[in-house]
Order: structure tokens, then sequence, then C-alpha cells
């Protein structure tokens, strides 16, 4: 064995102490933001067995997911990759509401693989999710919000795009294409790999040709859906994907919206509107999100759905240097309830107050301390710690 | 497959709106507890390597593991049933402090089975730990945190009984046991299984053989430790760890204290006092702590080492019946300015306002809601929902 008995995995990290109160602060901030706006936080379990896992939204998580055999049945569990068919499956079986349900949940999720060379494996995923309601109102709710709360946790989105799986779906279904072949389009549409879309769509009729190979260059502001509607074919399924498209960028017109029309994430189970956000220059999205109105099927009860989910929590904070953590208050070890009784109004007053213990001069500023209570006169007073305490 | 593709395994559980707010918030309690009193908070993984999760406190929970292959070195990661010998780890490689660490964490572990017949497979650990303090205070401080961060949550601890490792220790000590004996003994006093305990015990000298059957008896009040005194061999090991007990108690009078010298749980890796607490009549423990000295060890660095866990915090959700959610206001969907700023106003001062969505009448009790904005003249009001709404 190469390495030490305490080396973790590769893309698996601890936080410790500053991280991790970086890390509570903006998970706090963000679900009170999603609390504020009427979401109900839910909380599934880290393991559920696959077939539950791996439904709705989740049928392509089989190859990121951890699986392990439960010792009660033998049936395989999985480690869950992903929330979001896990709150689906709470809203169509369990809440069963006849109105809107709005939910949301911010925890750990694991990957058999990261995302990216840089991603961990162990993200932490937060999210909001609107259930029950169809029209673009839900969706147009859930882009505020995401840019909401990435603002008012200090990581304002630089660029929200928005794309609309309908008018991939439109194209294809004019092409009659087989299964196999839909799966290789959407492939070579997603890796934007234009000579091999250009081989893929040549025994196409033009109109579809055109449109395919025209998908990947519509991407912009708001002139894009200008441009789309000119070289799409001017069908009814276009021109409702254009219209809503149109309608939620008119709804919201403070947030930076563009358009990315060849954006196909999540095609297996987005139904419709499909968005990313992105803070500064990054080009890789902080949060995505979408419509998915048929996933409850799967779990008895198909009910509109629309959310987004932050990818990792973590990657907000890179992005968050700002955060710094309060120093901490030295009290002596000293039995004397007028001390006790001013340290107890110092916490009361959301100060940490670290107490003594007997041996460790010079220690303290690593344990976070930058400040003690020293007694002047008969009175407790809160000073800097001097060089050598 | 007889259950439906959304039951979960058996004891395995989804946090629905209610229960998971009050999780929430008290898991924000316990930690802003911790924190203010000095104790940095740490998130290690869910997922380590085996090797890694069973050293130190962790040498037991190999049954209790679910285990997968890491895909990137086929290495055994184990899903973590227990987050001290991670926090171990932190202390004795990552932080490498000369003085002393307080540490603490709250977040769930997952076992391949339950503790107990009620008890769920994936319960919510909270804990604090203090390394590198060999002395008592350390385990002063950590008691008197544990009874104070129960109260401040409203589960006051009913008692909390006290027990130390060294006098099992001394009286095998005394015996001469195979390790085999040992075990055998330690896990007929752990069930407290008398008749077994006198056949075990019947080869051993009478001085021995008396003081190991009387371990069982020796719990109740501070009287016990006086017939500890009388009933167990007068050693040095005996007379210093009854010493080390009365001293805790004197120290924190103001508490529930009782003694339970039998307490042999953790056995494996507690070097001195334990520690269980119980809230009401319930005869298991909320939280269970104490001395684990030599355990860094395991991870290159032996360092003093002091602390508890709270087993579930759900199981002190349950005591816990008072927590009630607040209802939510329900705005119109109205883009008026004056609207969106009482809005924002309502949220600020920590109101829940849930905005509308057309459709949906009759619907908006279920989600929450028990109060409505309302256009008075000018003025926007908060009123109660009327029955139909």
């Amino acid at each position: 064995m190469a390495s030490p008995r305490w080396a973790l995995p590769d893309h698996i990290e601890d936080a410790l102490p500053e991280e991790a109160a970086c890390i509570e602060n903006l998970r706090r901030q963000l679900l009170d933001q999603f609390r504020l706006h009427g979401y109900q936080l839910v909380m599934p379990p880290l393991i559920e067995y696959v077939e539950s896992l791996f439904s709705g939204t989740g049928t392509d998580m089989g190859e990121h997911t951890f699986r392990m055999a439960d010792p009660f049945t033998g049936r395989v569990l999985g480690l869950r990759a992903d929330i979001t068919p896990q709150v689906t499956r709470i809203d169509a079986h369990l809440l069963n509401r006849s109105g809107v349900a709005r939910l949301c949940y911010g925890a750990s999720v694991v990957r058999t693989t990261p995302r990216s060379l840089l991603a961990s494996r162990q993200p932490i995923q937060l999210g909001a999710e609107i259930y029950g309601h169809v029209g673009i109102e839900a969706d147009i709710e859930i882009i505020r919000l995401l840019a909401h709360t990435l603002k008012a946790a200090g990581v304002r989105a630089s660029r929200i795009d928005l794309g609309h799986i309908g008018l991939f779906r439109a194209l294809i279904g004019r092409a009659g294409l087989s299964n196999e072949a839909e799966r290789e389009l959407f492939a070579v549409l997603r890796s934007k790999d234009v000579p091999a879309l250009q081989a893929l769509v040549a025994p196409l009729d033009a109109t579809t040709r055109d449109a395919l190979l025209a998908l990947p260059t519509l991407y912009g502001g708001s002139e894009t859906l200008e441009r789309a509607a000119a070289v799409l074919p001017q069908n009814a399924a276009v021109a409702a994907a254009l219209d809503e498209l149109r309608a939620i960028a008119k709804a919201l017109p403070d947030l930076p919206l563009s358009f990315d029309l060849a954006d196909l994430r999540g095609y297996d189970y987005h139904s419709g509107l499909v968005f990313a956000a992105f803070c500064g220059n990054s080009p890789a999205a902080v949060a995505h999100g979408g419509r998915y109105d048929e996933v409850g099927q799967a779990f008895g009860r198909a009910r509109p759905a629309t959310g987004f989910s932050i990818s990792d929590l973590r990657e907000l904070l890179d992005r968050n240097a700002d955060i710094r953590l309060p120093g901490a208050i030295l009290a002596p070890a000293n039995p004397a309830p007028a001390l006790a009784a001013a340290i107890a109004a110092l916490r009361e007053a959301n100060e940490v107050v670290v107490q003594e213990l007997p041996g460790h001069i010079g220690t303290w500023r690593e344990a976070g301390c930058d400040r003690k209570l020293i007694l002047r006169g008969d009175r407790w007073m809160v000073e800097p710690l001097q060089g050598d305490e």
C-alpha cells in the first residue's frame, strides 16, 4: 500500500474548520432563502433501492452510483448520486397534494466518478422544485429564485442560459430517426462535434438538416430567438418553444439572460425549458434546471415539475473568498460566577468563548483565539491576546 | 417484487417537510452551541478507505459498514457508520496542532443494521471532542457541554451515568486472562448475564472473582463509589479510577449524575472515563462518550482525547414534540412594486411568503399557508386565510 492509512480516496475531501464553517454558513443562507420563498425542506435518505433512484430524472444515474447489497433483503441499494429523483418520489407518492408543492433540499450526494477533473465525488447538492403547476409562471419563479439565492449568498450569477428541449424534439420528430440514430445525433450535438454532425444529418431532408446544423450556432443574446425563428422549421412545436422562451425572458428583464438552444442536458427527462447559471467567467455552470413534467409517472403520478439544482456548494465557496471566520475569546479556567456570567453573555451575543485548559500556554492562537477575557478591577473585560499566550 | 418501486428499505426513512424543518432547526441549535463553546466544525467525507474508517475508535465498525470498490483503485471503500474515527484522523494527521483542538461534527452515518428494533440505519450523529488535554478538566468540560447543549435544545438530560474502563482493566490485569477469556468475560458483563459470569469467574482468585461479580451491581448514586471502594481490590489503578470519578462528580454538582461501573461500551478504544446521557424515562442513552487517549496512534499520532456523540438527532426530536412550524403567508401573483416591497419586508422579518401561482384555489393550506397578503386601500396587509382559498 503506497499511501498511508489515513490518505483519502481521490476526489474525496475533508472540510477542515475554516472551510466547514463557510460551507455551513452558505448552506444555511441558501436554505433560509428557499424557506422564506415557501420551499419546504425535505431530507430523503442517502441509500435507497436502485429501482427507485434510477427512476424519473435518475435514468442516466446508473453508471455514477455506488451499489451495495441490503443485508435484510439481498436487493441492490444505491448510494444516491442525485437528490432530484428522490424529491420527485416524495412529491408523487408521499405528499400527494392536489395543489402546488414547493420543495427544496441541500445535502451530499456521492458519485463513483467526478463530473470533471477538479470536481469532488461528494458534491453538496442544493436545489428547489415546484410540482403541480404547468404554466411558465413556475419556471419564471424558479429562475428568479436561483438568481436571488445566488445573489443573497454573495455569488451573483453572471449569466443564465436558457434553452428548450422542445426544439430538438421537434426536429427529431420531423427526421423520423431510429432511437439509435437519435441517441447518436444527441451525442454529437452535446459534444458540439460539427464534422460528425454534418455526416449524420447528410441523409435528412434539407430543412431538418439545415436546422440541426444551425442548432449549435443558436446561442447568444435576445437576437438568438429571431435567428432561430428564421432558420428552424416553422411548425407549431418550434413556435411554441420559442414563444415560451420569449415570454420567460420578458418576465425577467433584470436578470443576465442569454440563450443556448443546443443545450440538451437532461434530455432523457427534461420536457421543455432548460437553463444553466454561471458565475464569473467560469465555463462550468454552477446550477442547472428546467422542466420535467412526465417524471413523476415512474412513481405512479405524473405531475408538472420545474426546478434547479446547484451542483456543488463548495464550488460556490471558491468564488466567494470574502467569508472570514471571527476569532474566538479565550477565558481563564476560573470558577468565579462573575466570569461564568461574562462568558454566558458573550456567547449569547454570538461570540465564541474558549475556556482555557491548564498547561497550554502559547497554543491558543492555533485554536482560533485572538482575544481574551481578563479581570480589570471587578469587571471581566475583552482584550487582544498577547504574543506569547 | 412485492413492494412498489418507491418503497424505502427497512429502517431507512425520508424526512418530510415538518420533520425535516425540526431536524434542521435542532441541528443548527446544537452546532451553534458547540461553536460558541469553541468547538470547530469539521466535515469528513461519507466514504473512505476501510483501513482508515476501521482504525482507532472504528475497530468494531466492520460488521456495521457498507463496503464498495473504488473504481479508481479497486480498494475497498466504506460508507461511514461512525464519524469519531474520522475526526481523530483529522486531529492526528491534518490539523497537527501542538495545543488543544476542540472539534465537532453533525452529519449522517449509515449502518448495515440498526442499533435497535426502532432505530434508523441512517442516524444523524452529532458530537464534540477535545484532543490534546490529558487532565480531567477536559472530561468535565465535555460532560458539561453535553448537558448544556441538550438543555439548550429543549431536551434536558434526566440522568448522566459515569463509568470507568480502568476498573475493568485493573480486574482483568489481576486475573491474568487470555485474550479470548477476556473477550468472553467482557461479553457477559456487557449483557449482565450473571449465571454466565459466575461460571467464568469461578476459577479466579477470590478477590478478583468477588470484584467481577460485584461490578454489575455497582450502579446508582454517589454512594456507589463508596461501595466500589469497599468491594474492589485496593490497588493503585482502582483507586485512581475511583478518584477520577469522584473529582469529576464533584466538579459537576448541578448535573443529574449517577454511576454505572459495569458500563463497558467502547471497551476496545476507551481508556478511562465513560459516560452515557439519558432523557426522560427511556432506557436507551441519547448520547455516549468518554476518554480514548491512545486512539490517534492508529493515524500516526497518539493524543489524549475525550468527547461524546449523540447517537441520532431524530431520537432527540421524538422527545421534543413542542417544535411547531410557523405558517406561511400567501401573496397574490401581482407584479406591483408595492407588493414586491411588502413581500421582501416580510421575508426580511423571517416570514415565509408563498407567491400564488394561478389556478390553484383551495389548495394553499396544504402548502402550509395560514395567512395572506391583501390590498386594503393603498396598503398591503396580512390577514388570515379564508376557508376556501
